[in-house]
């Protein structure tokens, strides 16, 4: 077993004699020059591989204070503000913090800016209304008394997001850095040239780091420096005068400000996507890529490696959109992670790629919730076994091919215990890639994860970041995961490659579909899929929205349906006994009993088998449907308990049960990756406590004892 | 103080000597030959007056079966089917009773009935599909397959509503009664001639009771005898083949089946109505005012006077249509009453009629909800004193004329406690009316109650019947109530009448509102409203329905919303602290805790003011609003500690905090009615504890002592 490689380690100046230390104790084959942190030259001249990183919207200060008008844009909407008389004063920046935007005012507001009547929907005619710099003011007359108003009005983002929330939460000072827009085709070239004058002053530097190319996902930001609106893959942050006008040329109609304000909903990715918006960022990605791709391009030209950092600044990369973004030509991508998802999230986009995951916490006084971590009252070890507990379990599914840490290592090697854990963690992580040579596991049932998305935004959604729930369950059951959108059901009818598909999510959201469902053949082709005997598994509001007498649309396939209001005076509503005893209830210890749960569904057929209520409401279901099956959860929580009995439901609805008989961990605190190709096998306790388990491995039992969180290999 | 009068027992065969004995206990003036007995030759000639029943439909069967085609007809729709391939066979009847209901063949099905893609909602053509009658399938071809479809289609209802209920509900055994539909030409003649008949035949009654007129509300029943569903003030059994062809050629425009089955939701009244839906009222209404005036005309020039049963069959009668309603000329109005919005249902009607309520218990063996009553295991005085003591509140405020019980006397005179319970009830009910000359108590506060429906379906939203919550609690607060419609703001700007709107229900319904608050004027009037110094009190989820940004429409003015899954990303969720001083709180024990209530409400104005939280869901809060003030309550249940805060919330919104320094009793399990032109005021106990008041009257301050559910009249 190799002890060494596939690790990344932030160096610190006048760290040397520690970063030899750790280089040999962690294994390190990569040191990576920080945001604001120089290497050595004495670091430099050892065997190790460079990794630095570059971030071109922000490099030339100088340049934007030159270039205002090529700082970086998007469109607010002011507070909704109710007219008491036919005329109305709206101070616009009201609620927004005034460090991070300020109006653009260069270009006509009265072309680019509306105000509405949010009574009534309508505009204001331009007339109407007028914009005072000034005072910051918005007048506007002949109002309806009485109605509300807002304005749509464009910014310059004059404080760039990540120099913002170095600020904020790590308390940095200094000058506030400001964010270029490489649409403008002065500040595209400066660009160009500053990368290649770059790479000339980092002739040590064997991997480049963009962070990331050039849009933020958008953190919008109020007066108290509080986040008011955050989507971490929205577009808001693309838009500009420039782009508008662009996009006209090229698509021949033009978007309004509302089209990316939306009700001040701001196109949230929670919220199924409007065509408008689908093509905006169709529009984005092209220009996207072709940016990178003349980034790219100059970096293999000087030798080295380009790495995309796929967060800060990814938006219009679209690494899943795989045709396209082979066109920018990367190398690598990179990913922070704490949890299973945001491992399969880099390790799932298609293509060829070095992958690595950047592990927590980072060497920081405090975590990303705020708490301490490296400082006093943190415990970082416990926080780095939580989230490694949850990432392996995604790792042993699909793994990436090198991890790091981030942060100052001065905060790390005073903590001895820490540097022996992660000692531990990056062999065990070494011995995933090593023994499984990184094949397929063990896959036997096929999901499908239907939302609005689709496999553009795969694993993005869940509740309760960090830990979330459905989705970061699925990311480390042995099953194959793909996410399939509602228009590869309607355009070419994938569902033949499923087993099962899973629903999860709210009603009116993205996740769950909303109006979508409505599509005939959508409808018609999932219920054809699960009679012909698929499986549907539908958690929270699967397939909600009102039409034609239904709410969950598919209740003929769940056999429970939902009361909304609708049907106060239907009376039929059944309330069938529950059974305990069901495959997917048989490693549950207790009734399942969801935190939070879609209350008032009930059944609507007679052998619907009701597995679990909370009072008069379902919370877990199963049904027969044709010759295909049926689940559905009103709620979730990651638990060993859940976990599992999601597993079984699985198996169950892919009408697959007999998985448990041929290759399966008797013990639900452990969890089990056969690897055919490898001719090896690996079972881990994701426990606290040792357990004991029987495995089953093609069909042959075997007893297995396990210390708390220890994974063992097997040869198969 | 008259102990007698005002009175109505129902009479029974051979029980002579206990009515004369119940006659001058209970003071008794009028005895009631109820469905199905008949009083002796000696009772009549006693100086009562004698009530009897008439119920026109279900008078001659024999007439009946030689016109099957006159019974009344309905609209179904067939349980929901999915296509398999292109062939479907559905079975009409399956889950309805064939006791019920027949399905009509008399009339061209292709004409009247409606095959539906619900998948789709289309119609599919009437040569894709036939019906067989021996068999009881539609057959439907070019089905597109793993489409869902139903069947509209029409019935004859061969078993009458209430004849069915009493064969089900009290085992009646014997014939099943048909109802006719006096739209028959034939059979309205008829009628008419019956009705002469029975005033010849029944020469010692003085009061005819219609019970009612014609359509019963819908109760829609299944194969296995269970109500599917129910509508108490549904226009379902109103429908009829020849009804359809007069409302075209009167409308010039034809309904279709669609229209009455709506989906499955059948018009529900929870639901907010079509245009198309209250054109059928008006028209069904107009027909059963000129049924009607021609019946009362009949019993006038007989010399006896007309009561309307407001309650079975009552359907088109439309009490609350005032100017129409007086054309029918009816003398009085019963009504069966178990609480106290049952009570102001009746008595709110506008215009001089005698009013009577029928109380509960009913001299049954088992009660409303199946339950023993006068059965061995009952406690009727219990009953009847827990269904008093929410009648009482409500007839302080707005007081019937009469009072009287239904069923059989011989289960009631065993139960000496029984009777002398009734007979304290009955002279308390006396004392109300004495002492109050039915004058209008005070009332500080002018409240409207705004819905879908407004004053024609007053006090008739509630959940959880018998006891219900936010009306249930308003019938007896000491506040002046109305109902209020959309179109009543819209049309007529009916707000300046009131104090405060109160807009109670949850999203979707007809009592929140749903679409109907897109309304631009309706939204304007109340916003100015409020700003102006009105009262707005929002209970679930007042002016719910997603437009243009707002899921509350009304967020400005109550200070909260609710996050509905479209503000995922939106992270400027208020979470102000609790405020435990408030105006509205000082009378409650505990922390408001409905038993059921609407999650993920938060603040959106920093200001307001949070009075009570569930975890992080706000479920009570105030807010000012420019001049005026709201409320919001995420639950209600009845209770004295949440009446009070009603009450207080009511007085606080309309900023009268003063009322409590005015006119009030300081212990919330008592209540205060003061009658200024009677010079009388009343203080009754709802407990059933002893207890101690500081009443506050005209500012003076006494102390009052009252024994369980006491009420004690003082002079003012």
């Amino acid at each position: 077993m190799l002890n060494k490689g596939r690790f990344t380690l932030p160096a610190q100046e006048g760290m040397d004699k520690e970063v030899l230390m750790l280089a040999n104790k962690w294994g390190v084959d990569i040191i990576r020059d920080s945001d604001g942190t120089k290497l050595s030259p004495e670091l430099t001249k050892m065997d190790f591989e460079v990794y630095s990183t570059v971030c071109l919207i922000r490099q030339d200060q100088d340049w934007a204070k030159k270039h205002p008008q090529h700082c970086q844009q998007k469109f607010l909407m002011s507070d909704r503000k109710m007219a008491e008389g036919s005329l109305l004063e709206i101070e616009i920046m009201k609620g927004y913090s005034k460090e991070q935007f300020m109006p653009d005012t260069v270009h006509d507001v009265k072309k680019y800016w509306e105000v509405i009547n949010r009574t009534t929907g309508g505009i204001v005619p331009v007339e109407d209304w007028g914009y005072n710099e000034q005072t910051g003011l918005v007048t506007v007359k002949n109002c309806t008394g009485f109605h509300v108003y807002t304005v749509n009005f464009l910014v310059y983002q004059i404080w760039e997001t990540t120099s913002m929330y170095n600020y904020i939460t790590n308390n940095w000072t200094g000058e506030h850095q400001m964010g270029l827009d490489p649409r403008q085709p002065e500040t595209y070239d400066h660009m160009l040239k500053m990368l290649d004058q770059w790479l000339v002053d980092h002739p040590d530097t064997n991997w480049v780091r963009f962070t990331s190319m050039a849009y933020q996902f958008p953190i919008i930001t109020d007066e108290n420096r509080k986040t008011r609106f955050q989507d971490w893959s929205g577009y808001t942050d693309t838009v500009s005068a420039l782009a508008l006008d662009e996009f006209e040329k090229e698509y021949g109609y033009r978007l309004r400000a509302e089209d990316f304000v939306d009700r001040g909903y701001y196109n949230s990715t929670s919220n199924v996507p409007s065509d408008r918006y689908r093509d905006w960022i169709a529009f984005v990605n092209k220009f996207l890529i072709q940016f990178s791709k003349e980034c790219v391009e100059r970096v293999h030209k000087a030798g080295r490696k380009a790495i995309l950092f796929f967060c800060d600044h990814w938006i219009g990369t679209e690494p899943y959109w795989e045709e396209k973004f082979k066109e920018a030509n990367f190398d690598a991508l990179v990913t922070p992670a704490i949890n299973g998802r945001e491992i399969r999230r880099v390790a799932d986009v298609p293509g060829d790629y070095t992958r690595e995951a950047r592990l927590y916490p980072y060497f920081f006084p405090v975590n990303l919730q705020g708490e301490p971590s490296f400082a006093e009252g943190g415990d970082p070890v416990k926080e780095c076994r939580d989230y490694w507990m949850w990432i392996r379990r995604a790792m042993v599914r699909k793994c990436v091919d090198r991890i790091g840490f981030g942060g100052y290592l001065d905060l790390a090697v005073e903590n001895q215990e820490f540097l022996d854990y992660v000692e531990h963690l990056t062999n065990e992580f070494r011995s995933i890639v090593d023994n499984s040579q990184l094949t397929k596991p063990l896959a036997p049932v096929k999901v499908a994860i239907l939302n609005a998305w689709g496999q553009m935004r795969s694993w993005l959604y869940d509740f309760g970041w960090p830990l979330g729930n459905v989705i970061e369950t699925l990311s480390g059951l042995p099953v194959d995961v793909k996410f399939i959108s509602f228009d590869d059901i309607k355009n070419a009818n994938v569902l033949s490659g499923f087993d099962v598909v899973i629903n999860a999510g709210k009603s009116r959201t993205a996740w769950s579909g909303d109006n979508l469902w409505a599509d005939k053949t959508v409808q018609g082709r999932i219920r054809e899929f699960v009679a012909n005997g698929g499986g549907f598994v539908g958690i929270f509001e699967p397939s909600a929205y009102e039409h034609q007498g239904a709410y969950f649309q598919l209740a003929d396939v769940l056999g429970v349906q939902r009361e909304v209001g609708l049907t106060l005076n239907n009376r039929a509503k059944l309330n069938p006994e529950t059974t305990k005893k069901h495959f997917i209830l048989e490693d549950m210890e207790e009734t399942f009993q969801p935190s939070v749960f879609i209350e008032d569904v009930y059944a609507i057929n007679p052998e619907a088998q009701i597995l679990a209520k909370q009072g008069k409401h379902v919370v877990a279901s199963a049904n027969q449907f044709a010759k295909g099956r049926a689940i559905y959860f009103a709620g979730f929580d990651f638990s060993a308990n859940n976990n599992r009995m999601l597993e079984r439901a699985v198996y169950w609805a892919a009408s697959k049960e007999n998985v448990v008989n041929e290759n399966f961990t008797s013990n639900k605190h452990t969890e089990l990756a056969i690897y055919p190709e490898a001719k090896k096998y690996f079972v881990f306790n994701n426990s606290g406590s040792d357990q004991k388990t029987t495995l089953v491995i093609n069909k042959g039992k075997s007893e297995v004892q396990l210390k708390p969180f220890e994974g063992k290999w097997f040869d198969l």
